[in-house]
Order: C-alpha cells, then sequence, then structure tokens
C-alpha cells in the first residue's frame, strides 16, 4: 500500500505527482519533499515558499519542518528569507544528532554550504499585498487570516512514512514570529508504526494542544485517522470554548500505515487532497461537525 | 496545597524562595518566572542567562519558554543575546492571541519595547571557555556536554499551574540552533488540570518523542507524575536502543495538581529539587533505573 495526504487545495498538484512518485516505489521522504516543493515553487500560493505572505517589515520569511518516522527525527528552518525550498534544508536537517532544528541566518548559511537554491522569495504580487496593508488599504484581506501552511503526509511501499511542512505563517506577523509548523508535535509528527498528522491554522492555538503530536497518540492507543484528528481538535477546541474563546482557525490531517486518511477542521470549508493505491489523488472537503467528502474544483473557488 | 519543582542544583535557591512565595499565596507564575531568573542571573550556572554557554561564534544565545496552564498559553523568545531575563520575555508573551513565539530581533525589539533589562550576557569565564574550545584547549568540556536547561514547574494555593524554562542550549552550537527548550510540548507543557512537565538534556532528541507534552497525556490518563516520567522516557529510549542509538541524555520532572512528583533520567545521577506545603525545599536524586530519593549538597559535587 502507498498513500499520500496534503492541506488545502493548494496541494492538489504535489499530492497528484506524489501518488505517482509511490507508484514508481519512491521513498516517503522524497516523496513528501517533491510534494511540499511543488506548493512551495507557485507563486499563486499566498502562503507558501516563493511569494508567500510578508512579515510587517515586508520581508517574506519562511518555516519548513520534515520528520522521518521511521527514526523519529526531525529537520527544521525557522525565519529564512532567501532559500528557494525550505522544505529541502529541513529534510537536509533531519537526521542530524545535534543542531537539526536551525533559524535564521544560520539555517541560512547551512543551506548555502549545501548548495541549495537561494532567491529573493518576494514577488511584485507579494509586496503590492504588504504595501496595501500598510497603506491602509488591505480591503478584502484581514492580516491575520492568511496562515495556510502545506502539510503533506506518505506512506510508502515499505511501509515508511513521513511528514513535511511549509508556510510563510500569518500574513504582517510581527518580526520573528514563529508559528506551530516548524516545531515537532505541533505542526508535525510522523511515526512509521502509528502514523503521520499535521496541522494548518493559527500556530499560537496550535502550539496549545501539541494537535499532530496528540492525534499520533491516539492512533498508537487504537484510534483511525479520522478519529484522531476529531478527537485531537475536539480536545483543544472543547477547551477553547470553556475559556470563553472562539473554536479559532485550526485544521488536521492524519494519515495511518495502513493507508487510512483522516481530516477534521474548525473552519466551515477545509479542502484537502489524498491519492492510495486504491484511490487516485483528487480533492476532498470537510468542514467543522461535518463528514468528510469528495469535493469538485468549482466548489472550492477562491481558496488556495 | 502549594508545590514547586525545579532541574539540576542550580534550581534550589529559586525552589526555596518559590516554595516561600507560594506559601505567602503567590500565583504559580509569578513564583515560576521568580525561580527560573534566580538560576538565569547566576554566572556560576554555565548554561542558563547571564553568562551562559557561548555558539560557534561566541555568542550567548538564549531560549526560554513559558506556559500558564490555567489557559494553555504558551509564550516563548528564541536566540535572544541581549534579554537579562529570557524567562521575562517569554512570560510576557504568554496571553498574546499572535505572536506569542518571537526569535532573534524581533524579540529584543519587543524586550525593548516591554522595557525589559536588556544586558550583555557574556562573561569573563563564558568568553574563557569559549576561547579554550577555538583554541583546541577545552580539555574537560566536550562541545555537546554542556546541555542544562533550568526548568521549574509551580502550583499555586488557587490549584493554578505553570511551566517556565530558559537555557543557553548546547555549547558550541550552530548559529542558530533551537532546540526543545522553547517548544511547548517539548522542552515543557502544563495543563492545571492535569499536571506540568519539562525536560533538560539533549533538545534535538527530546523533540523525537515531546516529552512533555507526551508526560502530561499520560497524567491525564491517570498516571502518577513519577509514572509518567518514567513512562515517556521509556518508550523515547526503547525506540532510540531499537535504532542502535545509545539512550542519550535526557531527564524529565512532572508535577501533579495535588503537588505530587516525579522525575526520570537516562542520567547516572540527575539532581533536581522539590518543595510543598508538606515538605521542606530540599535536593533530591534519581538516576537510569534508580529511584528518587532525597540528596545531600555534598552528594552533588561538581554539578550545577
Amino acid at each position: 500500500m502507498y498513500a499520500i495526504i496534503g492541506t488545502w487545495k493548494m496541494s492538489l498538484e504535489g499530492v497528484w505527482k506524489g501518488r505517482e512518485m509511490l507508484k514508481n516505489c519512491a521513498g516517503a521522504g522524497d516523496t513528501v519533499t517533491q510534494a511540499v516543493m511543488q506548493a512551495e515553487d507557485q507563486p499563486e500560493f499566498h502562503s507558501v515558499g516563493y511569494g508567500g505572505l510578508p512579515d510587517r517589515e515586508g520581508r517574506v520569511t519562511l518555516d519548513a519542518g520534515f520528520m522521518d518516522g521511521d527514526s523519529l527525527r526531525v529537520g527544521g528552518v525557522i525565519s529564512v528569507e532567501h532559500i528557494k525550498n525550505p522544505i529541502l534544508a529541513a529534510r537536509l536537517l533531519c537526521g542530524r544528532e545535534t543542531n537539526c532544528l536551525l533559524s535564521g541566518r544560520g539555517a541560512e548559511e547551512f543551506a548555502l554550504r549545501k548548495g541549495l537554491p537561494l532567491c529573493d522569495m518576494r514577488t511584485q504580487d507579494s509586496m503590492e499585498r504588504w504595501r496595501q496593508e500598510v497603506n491602509g488599504l488591505g480591503a478584502n484581506f484581514s492580516p491575520y487570516e492568511g496562515h495556510d501552511t502545506v502539510c503533506v503526509l506518505a506512506l510508502d511501499h515499505g511501509g515508511h512514512m513521513a511528514a513535511g511542512v511549509s508556510t510563510s505563517g500569518l500574513f504582517m506577523k510581527e518580526i520573528g514570529r514563529v508559528g506551530d509548523s516548524p516545531l515537532a508535535g505541533c505542526g508535525f509528527f510522523c511515526d512509521s508504526r502509528y502514523g503521520a498528522a499535521a496541522a494548518t491554522g493559527l500556530g499560537e492555538d496550535i502550539m496549545r494542544g501539541c494537535l499532530s503530536y496528540e492525534a499520533v497518540s491516539l492512533m498508537r492507543r487504537g484510534a483511525s485517522p479520522q478519529d484522531a484528528c476529531r478527537e485531537a481538535l475536539k480536545g483543544l477546541v472543547d477547551r477553547k470554548l470553556s475559556l470563553k474563546e472562539s473554536k479559532g482557525s485550526i485544521s488536521l490531517i492524519a494519515l495511518s500505515p495502513r493507508g487510512e486518511f483522516g481530516a477534521s477542521t474548525t473552519l466551515p470549508l477545509f479542502p484537502f487532497s489524498f491519492g492510495s493505491g486504491d484511490h487516485p489523488a483528487r480533492l476532498y472537503r470537510t468542514g467543522w461537525d461535518q463528514p468528510v467528502q469528495a469535493a469538485r474544483e468549482e466548489d472550492l473557488k477562491g481558496l488556495d
């Protein structure tokens, strides 16, 4: 069996290509990396990689994380500005016994030493969004709405699993703000024995429940990926409601070592993509208190 | 009931003072902050705060994290060089709905705006260690041995719990290296309903098991703090051994909402301090496969 799942509509092309790779016996780590890069490289996906959402100073600072489910080893980069594919740096850092999570200049110098492509990650479009915002013209886009992370989980023929995530973080975030994405247990967790999970949404909330670890922990105790996503999310949402907070914007995906998948969200509509040995790659959708169902591209207009 | 626990011998003075504060009805958050500051301010504790262990370039870059167990809110700073008490910045960031975890310049500017004391965190002694190391004279001190974090957990009269951690991270770490300490779930986790836990040791390993979250999760399922520490650590150590790795250097402490405590370690000797309404503040010790027992200062010579 092989399977791959990714967050948001923007993961579809990567998941499609990733499924082809897995069919041709590629490893889970390579597949996840390629699928995340697919989203990083598209300037029209505004919350990830090239053309990502700028911070308050107009810098596009990116976070990425990677986890190998066999070794439980983790790699990640925080606040990088010039690495063309942050997921590649995270992948290369995974496996190091020390210094596997690097921020800022240290991460950039690591990428330079490894020969990873560097570039200016700002685009005309990302700068225009920022200029409109600082000039008080940001009409359709509230600063903290944009926080979509591409997360990809894969299971390969050999039973190996991997997780990868990449994001530019909150639009107009404060300088140096770190979200859940590069943090093991919060933005992602992967254990080839029990399953993998990853989160997208407001990172500050996701950290409060260590949601990806919690979902994998529930799968370890026998839950299906769908029940694991629902229960992990419900635990945090119930707690937020008991604190008189809104349920927030949080979405979770999960994949089991048998290739089953699950997804849960606090949003009215959360699209994701999935493909496996049994299922062609396609879009699915779920929503708050709604079941997972297959989705059509036209149902998801205006969403990344 | 009130109780407070801290890692290493260096926490004793803070735990002693913290217990007095709790006795006088101080809150868990204030108490944890003061107890961590006590260790940060002592230049003779080489792995925390003022006079901490330098990175490869001779900079003392510090990480800290704070969690409020009632709201599950988190705050943290990563790679800060000039904040006299990183735990104070982490505490102030906790409670923010967004931008609660800041790295580098953003964290320093936050501290500046909040009026926190700033200073050069290097001492003659920390620079001398670094100079000896880069000149190949670091005789008694292997670069990656120094990674002791001060972690403090407290329970106050009102049943509120809090967790705080502070560290300079690995000696001679790469530029921008982030360990487990500022990461919720890895370096610390605190939920007033179920308990609090915190970790010290090689952060790259601690992340692989999300150890603090796992320990609190076990307490949520009914484990005592001692069993939670033992089981959480055993899960990761068994996995490391199955991967032909050494068991590594990892220590965990935990505190329950009833004021019971626990500690577990892979080291031959791990000292910590504890005090509560029923017990005066004093040193304890445990070791790999050894029970927790009261310790005398003279048993712990040469240790921080």
